[in-house]
């Protein structure tokens, strides 16, 4: 964390240590990713390109095109600088103090098979004059009620019930019906995939910041259910035949998965009003995409 | 225009005409891309597909897939009902009274050659207490500073331009300029494509209704114009040879057309808000996508 006063968000005590985590994992995903496409026989590698934020820090993408992984996208990013005016009302503690720090890793791969869900997940910590962690992951199998997508499903929200058991009981259901609740498309009255977790503001409200490493270890948790569970789900669709016509409706539903994007997601919409790094936000776009 | 009493917009005396030439004009349009398919070889027709808006009205949708054109879709559509109290402070003429009127004709062209630019043309009739015209056309060619590019997208304007010369020399410099402010991808810092024209509010602000007709009139000639001139530069680019490379790239030049659509497009996001005929709205979207 350079260029930072003691006391402003840039120098939040938990900051390095989220911002290494996130970079640690990165890390970690990017080899079980690489490891998949070795054994597929391919010789994929991510590529890594950094990018400097002219109001403050900056961030590296991490993209992979291999024969499994059809396009995947890896970033950590760690940002700092001051909201402006028509932002600052609706972001916590930012109306005291407009100065913020995010760091934070997002992920989203789009399979070349339709047999194999693609995925995303993302986790972040941000520091304005209170402090936050938010993420989640979800999964989105291309044939939504086929047998093998809710198999998936189960096995993509078990290990994630795991992690939310491990803290509160609570979470688990809070945060499955607010995955639930934020993937879902209006206009086409449909969900977009078969959901995960979703959590925002853990800690925001938390009278002071004993909670916050709690909060991080359960962040933590996440990033761990991600990395155990999407490489068993990968290695178990894999191999599996698939047809140009399973192929075809791919590239339909991913449509679905572009009107979400443009249309509703937060991250996305505000990463563009805010001047954030177009390529590192929209790498979550699938590599190919039809509509009818 | 059923169900209405007089003196509600619903009933404007020139609602029946603007919607009978919109009616036309699409019939005009297909018939003439219907031309192009046959003299390519191919027997490609229009699909109709009508639909109805459950507040009031509805429309038809005109598609076709050929061989030259990859994806095209003509909507015209007749709706009225009342603006809900979040839109009627932004609609001219709508906090006095929310019952409105709206008829148009709205069509997107995706060509399968990288050589054919695609276009998009609208125009439509707007009533509540008062009442206007708005429409325009714009092209994109895929290689944008190619010279066939520059002499297509000199043909198009000079066409846009002889029908604003004959309404008022004012027209063409404002139209063109508007278009060009408003096909802009602000996140990219990229124009969409090469420009027309685009108009609204021709009329709104008339102390009468005297000169409605003349802004019917100038609506007509955008249609002619367009009619006449995007089947010339099809004719122009449609046997020559292209290359792999140049499909590869008019694919990734199509996510800018998503991207715009999605993020920015008023129509698009007005029509998705207010309930309209999803289908019908996203019916601009390319058929086939690529995201780097």
């Amino acid at each position: 964390m350079p260029d930072t006063a003691p006391g402003v968000p840039m120098d939040h005590p938990l900051a390095p240590a989220a911002r290494a985590w996130f970079e640690s994992l990165r890390d970690r995903i990017c080899a079980a990713f690489e490891a998949i496409e070795a054994e597929a026989g391919g010789d994929a590698r991510f590529e890594r390109k950094a990018w400097d934020r002219p109001g403050g820090g900056g961030g590296v993408m991490s993209s992979m095109r291999g024969k499994v992984f059809e396009k995947v996208g890896v970033n950590v990013s760690t940002v700092h600088g001051e909201f402006s005016p028509e932002f600052r009302r609706s972001i916590p503690g930012a109306e005291e103090d407009p100065r913020f720090l995010a760091t934070g890793i997002s992920l989203v791969a789009h399979m070349h098979s339709p047999r194999v869900p693609a995925v995303h997940m993302n986790t972040r910590f941000i520091a304005t004059t209170r402090a936050w962690f938010g993420g989640g992951g979800d999964i989105t199998p291309m044939a939504m009620q086929a047998p093998e997508s809710l198999e998936d499903a189960a096995t993509f929200h078990a290990a994630f019930q795991a992690a939310c058991d491990r803290h509160d009981p609570t979470y688990y259901p809070r945060f499955k019906r607010w995955c639930d609740e934020y993937f879902f498309l209006p206009h086409r009255n449909e969900p977009r995939g078969l959901g995960g977790i979703f959590y925002d503001w853990l800690g925001r409200d938390d009278a002071d910041a004993s909670r916050l490493p709690e909060h991080f270890a359960f962040t933590r948790d996440v990033g761990e259910a991600f990395l155990d569970v999407y490489p068993r789900i990968v290695r178990r669709r894999m191999a599996e035949p698939f047809t140009p016509a399973e192929r075809e409706h791919q590239l339909l539903r991913r449509g679905r998965y572009v009107e979400f994007n443009l249309l509703h997601d937060r991250g996305t919409l505000f990463g563009l009003r805010t001047g954030g790094n177009v390529e590192a936000i929209l790498m979550s776009l699938p590599p190919e995409v039809k509509w009818a």
